[in-house]
């Protein structure tokens, strides 16, 4: 039998099916609630308050005996026994929207888009209004070949136009609707000229194509019109695979062991067909006008969008089943747009450097530059490439999830109730931070925490292997339930009533994160023989870097010491080179030959990464000499005069 | 309420739907009643008679009072009001399989398939057995680039190759099935070359094609080894969209006005279906080893076998929607092959001159010679092309169905019943015939009628005009119900209680069917400025061909009075050019050469052919000097010897 479920704050209440956990009933009606280890049981952050009725529940070492006693349960591990009204407390509320990709404005989008493309609008497909001569007795070629001999005319070769069943279906009736005037829609690929669609009329314009960058944890949409390239707007929202598991790797196991493949792919098409609607609906135009769509994003995501299964990315030796997907039908991914809309996927290099990334290249203009540069992009894992105009190589450094709050004991991600600064004061140890959303603080997002290290290793709290000072003179820094930890805000400020701390592992998790990114780098150097010194940009991509204090990254040793003006941030560059591939088949070629020319290097059985992964796990690094910068400011810090 | 209707020869029950009648009832159950006019009540053939229980029918002037008394009703107008027990009688019966194609024993079929692509077996689609080397970190490229990679080094240029989603869905696991040893199937169209299927292991052998004549009345499936190029095995039936009308104008109608095109569809491809299933089933072979298929039929079959609305092709200027289709996948149409398997369509010319025609031409030759020659396909209509190697001009003459027992009182198609040979005494005008299937006769079929009017003219019981001599001297040249008639057999020799007559009215059908098909032939030629001398072959294409008596059909004024040996009949050329089109993807080139290539002239608005028509109304035609053979005859019959 079926009962209610009643969700606080959402004040929704849905129907679960027989058997089915909270945090599935929640996901299957559109409410979030975080679950990162995919609804396992192995993580304890869903949370949830069960507020009335009865509920059967397995045992969790999460849950202590105040919590049990306060209704406190695992949506995970908890079903409804009668009609129950539930709390999700905000640390494990998931909202749609968040801070996520808000932060640029429509006006700054279009600034950048249009200049990525250098005004440069010839997207793959091409909408033509033609004027056919009516046909006669003289006259009475098929209509098929009415329009190919037109299109002839206009300079197009007859024998490479393809036309497909489902325009020839209709094409008799279109024609005939007015005056044989229509509009064809053209798609070029190499050397074939495809009829995408025949309308009645003249219906070239308005026109307009989706950009889609789908992230392990959120979706972005542009739409854009397709005859200007202006961005009519965007909209994002998480990625709700989420509920499946948080990273790739869990994802590819709910695919491929719990044969949860179908239901990857509809929750993701899903979901990116709702930021169209909202955009279009908020915009006022019709979906149908939507013809064209480019989609971005790590190779397992691409895999998981296009149904394939993603099995053999995670075995070694981590091949994926393709990198380049054919252009096709958006219809037969269940996608709303036109009938007749083609998708195209931005090509990736290898399992784990995905088409986000050669998006990014082309977003950060690298591979046209003659100056070596580093380009990066921290995510739920870190991805690097190393090159310019002549060559590039690229490695995935398995960083882990630790800044999007992964295994840290408060992280999460940056969404309100985060805090993303923090100062420590170098005589009482005392801490500053601000929140995001302004709220009392819930935990502490990617950059709080580089953050917190940067300081207390400026201000002795921790100390270059990361081991807090339990003797640094502050009641912060004390022996908590495991082991040694720094408090970061007292109970009574937080939106949670405990203290949020930062303990030993935490820091632990961090070092060896930023020591993974920081040895891709100087792996990828030392193959190809140059250092740190040679490189004369680092871009930095995703939506990380948004709030990166870099000055603060160098302290921690995750970026390399080197003057600030050689650092440029680029924000989401998986979307913006999304936008160029839709907007320019130029551009779009230019990707492929990116796709191609890198070349991929699997750190995880390289010994050279080992030795310098061992290296980097010191705050900076074992090397001081590698961070001049660093050993300076911990002398003014220490009270010594610079130089 | 459903009633059960239980229909005798066939001793089948079936469930009548609410308000279906019996022909309806009938035909969504596979039991076939004559209804040429489609079931509209104005052809009176679907007569049945009804044994037990109540009905509700329409009046109808096909029935007199007697056929009431005895039961008698039309299927098409009559409907169940209680459990009923239907007999169809004889004259109503189609039955599968009956005297249609069933000429050529398969090793006939097989000398002259062999022939006619000289040995020459190259299929559009290949098939291709790979051992890939097994990934590892050193050579960890995607499945797909594995693939193109091998193909690339068998010679096949890496960046025309095409793989399709549902390829790349599966192609992760086939790899892994048997130690990265595949087999794919590789199409080639223009330079690009698509992966139409990958399998695990070495499935390159057996390999099955089915080549298909859609004909307006009746379907013809091969299956054929695409290895050796055997003929497996054949199968035909009736066409079962018969029962939505018996010629392409009355399907016209029923797709077009009367939302009928998905319906004709379903029962085209079903019935295909059904073919190919009973071959597999016989021949003990895997319907999934068959992955390809070539379809060959008119204008309009082609148009409803692809779901495509004909209604343009009967609206002046009859414009067809298309003539040439995109090769395909059969699943789109719902055909039972392999999942991967491709149609191909043998392409046509114009409205009424259909692939079945260019597949014609292929299969005589014609297109390959130097001599100048007619090829003539009489169906339903008569189709006719004059031309040679450098040029070719087609035509179709609307000669009307009367030789497939259209428009005749006794008019019937050639199966068990129908008299097909005739003889009349000179003397005492007393008939002889004889009957397929040694069974007392139900009426008369196409070459039965040429006989018949040709021995009547000859022995001076009908003139020149087709007048018939009531004072001949016999009982059987009488006035009948709807004038003058002959009478061909005795009701007592008949297989249905009546005298079967050929009445005037019948005579000016046929002689206006000829007339139409000799202008045609006139027309063309004088369009070209040649003469009948100059025609150095005549082919005969037709099922018809079977059967016809080249001497009886001259004497008619059907065919020119040209010496015999310049005739030659070529049995099925539709099935023949489909099976050569699927054999070889360079005659395939060719039929798409053919088709291209011929010029069509519409007749129906051309006064040449008014003029050329009028003058071929009389037998054997108003110029008798074209006709010295026939003189000849009419004076030896007439006691004169010969010169």
């Amino acid at each position: 039998m079926p009962y209610k479920i009643t969700f606080y704050p959402n004040r929704k209440t849905v129907d679960a099916k027989e058997g089915q956990s909270i945090l599935k009933a929640a996901g299957s009606h559109g409410i979030h609630i975080n679950a990162t280890c995919g609804g396992k049981g192995n993580c304890g952050k869903c949370r949830v308050v069960v507020k009335e009725g009865n509920v059967t529940t397995k045992q969790s070492g999460f849950l202590t005996e105040k919590d049990l006693a306060e209704g406190v349960r695992l949506a995970c591990m908890t079903k409804a026994a009668s009609d129950i009204t539930v709390e999700i407390p905000l640390g494990s509320q998931m909202r749609r929207g968040g801070k996520i990709a808000t932060g640029s404005k429509l006006d700054e989008l279009q600034k950048i888009a249009g200049k990525t493309c250098d005004g440069e609008f010839r997207p793959v497909t091409r909408k033509l209004f033609l004027k056919l001569p009516h046909p006669d007795l003289d006259d009475n070629i098929s209509d098929v070949e009415r329009l190919k001999r037109e299109l002839g005319k206009r300079g197009y070769e007859m024998a490479d136009i393809h036309i497909n069943l489902p325009i020839i279906r209709k094409i008799g009736k279109v024609m005939r609707a007015k005056g044989f005037m229509v509009t064809v829609t053209l798609l070029m690929v190499g050397n074939v000229i495809e009829v995408m669609d025949v309308q009645a009329g003249d219906t070239t314009r308005p026109r307009y194509g989706a950009a889609v960058d789908v992230g392990t944890t959120s979706l972005v949409v542009y739409v854009v019109d397709l005859l200007t390239g202006k961005v009519l707007d965007m909209a994002s929202t998480y990625n709700p695979q989420v509920r499946c598991g948080e990273d790739v790797i869990s994802r590819i196991v709910y695919a491929s062991e719990m044969g949860g493949l179908d239901e990857l792919q509809r929750l993701v098409i899903d979901a990116v067909n709702g930021l169209i609607e909202d955009i279009a609906r908020r915009r006022e135009i019709d979906p149908e006008t939507i013809d064209n769509l480019v989609v971005s994003g790590n190779t397992t995501m691409i895999h998981l969008f296009y149904g394939i299964d993603p099995a053999s990315i995670r075995e070694e030796p981590y091949i994926p089943t393709a990198t380049f997907l054919p252009l096709m039908r958006t219809r037969a991914l269940g996608l709303n747009i036109n009938d007749f809309g083609v998708i195209y996927a931005v090509p990736g290099v290898a399992s784990y450097v995905g088409g986000d990334i050669s998006a990014g290249i082309l977003a950060s203009r690298l591979y046209k530059r003659q100056e070596l540069s580093l380009f990066i992009d921290v995510g739920t894992n870190g991805e690097i490439v190393l090159g310019n105009s002549d060559w590039m190589v690229t490695a995935a450094c398995s960083a882990g999830p630790a800044f999007e709050g992964g295994g840290v004991k408060f992280g999460m991600r940056a969404m309100d109730g985060a805090i993303e600064k923090v100062a420590i004061d170098p005589e009482t140890h005392e801490a500053k931070y601000s929140v995001i959303g302004h709220v009392p603080p819930i935990g502490i997002c990617g950059s709080g925490m580089i953050d917190l290290i940067a300081e207390m290793f400026l201000t002795g709290v921790i100390d270059q292997r990361g081991k807090i000072n339990l003797d640094a003179g502050t009641p912060r820094a004390r022996q908590g339930e495991s082991g040694p930890e720094y408090v970061l805000a007292w109970a009574d400020e937080t939106g949670t009533d405990k203290d949020i701390s930062f303990t030993e592992p935490d820091v632990d998790n961090i070092i060896r994160t930023k020591g993974a990114i920081y040895a891709g780098f100087s792996t990828l150097l030392k193959e190809v023989g140059f250092t740190f010194a040679d490189v004369e940009k680092v871009y930095i991509a995703g939506g990380f870097g948004n709030y990166l204090d870099i000055e603060r990254a160098i302290t921690i040793g995750l970026l390399p010491d080197l003057p600030i003006e050689r650092f440029e941030f680029l924000g989401n560059t998986s979307i913006m080179g999304a936008y160029m591939a839709l907007m320019s088949r130029n551009l779009r070629k230019d990707v492929e030959e990116i796709a191609r020319k890198m070349t991929y290097m699997e750190l995880s059985v390289s010994h050279a990464f080992m030795d310098q992964y061992i290296s980097a796990l010191f705050l900076p690094h074992t090397n001081a000499e590698a961070f001049p910068t660093v050993e300076r400011m911990r002398k003014v810090a220490a009270g010594q005069s610079p130089p």
